[in-house]
């Protein structure tokens, strides 16, 4: 284990792997990569934030409370490392109780259906080839009916209580999250949030379905989604795969995912598959049942210690009918025309 | 004395109580709670932070210069615990020259009438139950004619530099705060503040008067609070009263507090009332001599350890005359009704 | 070497000189000052941020991965010590990698050009006595009119690739920056930024020439910057100086500055005499040939500590022409009129 010191101004303090029953933690990451892609409106470079792991900044920690009950905290904020933007502590923001009946959380966090096909996702929800360009609001679908171009409980919910089951239940796992409308139309009174997950991991295998409704008030109207994901880990091969139907009024659509990641030695190789199927109609009324896109990634990760990596990703999508995805970080413009990019990027973690 | 580590990434630093001359200390609070609050409107459940303490993260240290010399630092700022919301350095922000002559601060900090008496509300003047209730702008009172919806300068000022006597006076101490307008209406340009603060602590005893005046820029006339504040200590009860009296153009009101707390091994009993009489006319010009309100709180601490508890406030609030005070967490609506609110939540100290 | 603790909590964490391979490193500063400056309009006093170096909060570190390699990032947001404001991490954000080769940066960071002129700046460009004054936009300059009244690529690039050479090249030294232009109007879209330095550092000297292009999204335009600084250190003197061309569409100005520190014990002198001559014609067609500025500044440091200083410093400028530049400060007013401005202050590291 590579040793790590904390200090303070230029003065150093002495690391050790001790074993620690209460701790805090400051942590993040530094991701920035420069990126190129192009549509029919033309190409564009850009140097980007969190092309292989989101730059972030956080504290994290817990104290063992003795009896078994362990109580914790985590801020996390994102950092936009091309720019130094920071938004926080936007990610995560949470108070938690665990103990031998489970953990209990207290605030903001990810939602139970993201925690299971953001998973699945080889390249972790994030960067050109993202799983997330077929759940992305830019097109108009039920996703961007319900939340605009900031499809934010899709990922994570404010003001939320959360259940999680504890270890030791031959496999078995749950988790719950419950928001509660806080009755206006403001940030946190918008969205009326509860979701549940139900899986089994053991040995080589996860899988879990899941299930949400985010009640939105300025229609009154319930966004739903339910699930499937998982992943089999074959050695040094990891596949995955997952399928969302996502559902707001009269528009539906389905995200079908198959991923693998391959590692050989300090190399990872990733690659996926991702279609997205609209069904029903459109705030207009017209049909988008022809409406979908099929999004291909490939990537490859070159870890120079444990903390430090270099990586590239390449990423095309291609509509059908009249639906306008797109890869991450090209022009605006035509954006039912397919869409290329490619970016090599550097990740450090601390 | 509980051990706890500070680590960076998944590595871990040794900790020990050592005799520190210098040090940087990275501080903070997440404090969750379930709120659940009715008036006439109706109930709202809300999730919310700080309901016992503040959730905040902050970064302060000091560095002992000899000769009896202290330089100082404080960064705090306020964390939404629910939503993960901040606003850097809103809490503190100020560094500070400390010595035989006493103490120097310059930057953001409590003005010297908030010390009084936000330290003699045994619920922290925050909360369901907190003082504030009494002292918010949400009323047409002369904070509300002053500050608007945000009462910025009662409890914090920008700007300021500050003296505190150094200890040894034979339990006398005093506190002064000056902050120049600061030649606009923006947020340092709105306010020039001056306040100052004596008292007496010895023993069980700690008792002081302030007087504050804030020049409002935008009409050039004084909103000023003069009060007494104390508390005594008769072992595992400590009680608490202050009396404040603010004024602004035609309107004043006067907030009385009594207040208790009773430890009792883990557990912390609280309770308190609070009291606002208006007096004068409002901006209308009409009486508000009549306008009051009544309030009371009741509380429970349980300390799973000297950094984490759970706890439990339940308050109620009732109007007289046309005042419109309220708890906090209600619906929007008829505010001249009473309100009642109950919050159960975690607080977490790192 | 003084010690210094880093603590979490009330807990202590020991600290000590170890040689550090990796690291993560909290640090900042704060640095207020009481200040007074005038000019024809009257006078305004104000408790402000940053007089002697800016008040910032930051986080850095390195990894050592062998064979030469450093993989680093740096975080960095400026304080607003005076009243708690903060934007992170707009100082500096970045992740890089250092080798035998030299080192590449990815992210914000300082451009090339402002390395150099900032440097040679006695008052570290900042304070009523700063170089700053003479490159402000607040005058109808050509900064004024390539970035209205924020000069964000003078200082700083967003979205930047760079690569500074390695040491051992017998002295010389360069650095180059690239920052993609992000295909809008927006604040990653505006600027496409490429700049250059190569210099000469030996012994007493250091050295360099600098050249910059921003490319101004709004007009097309390119605002060019061309210069010299460097720097001498005669044992306890060091002198310096500078001269910078700046050119947007039709207005050029020219900046010199010449300046001096000479350190005595615990005390540092500083003087600084800059000066600025326009050249062209402003927006509207007039000749701004006779328009400038003249700027002094006298400074003294009193080190209390390595990390702890207090600080006064001393500065007039005076216009001529039709140009309004200022000292920091100053009431808002017939900006043609010579200004003067003194602050006292104290500056904390941490």
């Amino acid at each position: 284990m590579k040793k790590q010191w904390f200090t303070c101004g230029t003065l150093l303090v002495i690391s050790a792997a001790a074993p620690a029953q209460s701790s805090v933690t400051v942590f993040g990451v530094m991701d920035v990569s420069a990126r190129y892609a192009r549509n029919a409106s033309g190409s564009l470079a850009t140097v980007a934030s969190g092309g292989n792991a989101t730059s972030r900044f956080g504290v994290r920690g817990e104290e063992n409370l003795g009896g078994g009950l362990i109580a914790g905290f985590w801020l996390e904020s994102t950092v936009l490392g091309d720019n130094g933007g920071a938004v926080f502590w936007e990610r995560r923001a949470l108070a938690s109780l665990a103990g031998p009946f489970g953990e209990l959380r207290f605030g903001r966090d990810y939602t139970p259906a993201y925690r299971a096909f953001g998973a699945s996702d080889p390249f972790g929800y994030l960067g050109v080839g993202a799983l997330a360009n077929g759940f992305n609001a830019r097109s108009t679908t039920a996703i961007a009916r319900a939340f605009g171009t900031n499809p934010t409980t899709v990922t994570r919910s404010n003001n939320s209580l959360q259940y999680l089951t504890p270890g030791g239940l031959n496999g078995f796992y749950s988790h719950v999250m419950i928001a509660p409308s806080e009755g206006s139309t403001g940030a946190d009174g918008a969205y009326k949030n509860l979701g549940g997950r139900a899986g089994y991991a053991a040995g080589a295998l996860d899988f879990s379905v899941y299930a949400e409704t985010t009640k939105i008030a300025a229609t009154g109207a319930n966004f739903k989604q339910v699930g499937a994901a998982g992943f089999y880990n074959f050695g040094a091969l990891k596949l995955s795969a997952s399928v969302t139907r996502s559902e707001y009024l009269t528009s539906q659509h389905k995200n079908f995912l198959i991923g693998a990641i391959y590692s050989l030695g300090n190399s990872q190789f990733k690659a996926s598959y991702s279609k997205v199927k609209q069904q029903g109609k459109n705030a207009a009324g017209a049909s988008i049942d022809a409406d979908g896109a099929n999004a291909y990634a490939l990537g490859y990760v070159y870890n120079l210690s444990k903390r430090t990596a270099l990586y590239g990703t390449a990423a095309r999508m291609v509509n059908s009918g009249k639906a306008s995805y797109t890869v991450l970080g090209v022009p605006a413009g035509p954006t039912t025309s397919p869409s290329s990019a490619f970016e090599l990027g550097i990740r450090h973690n601390f």
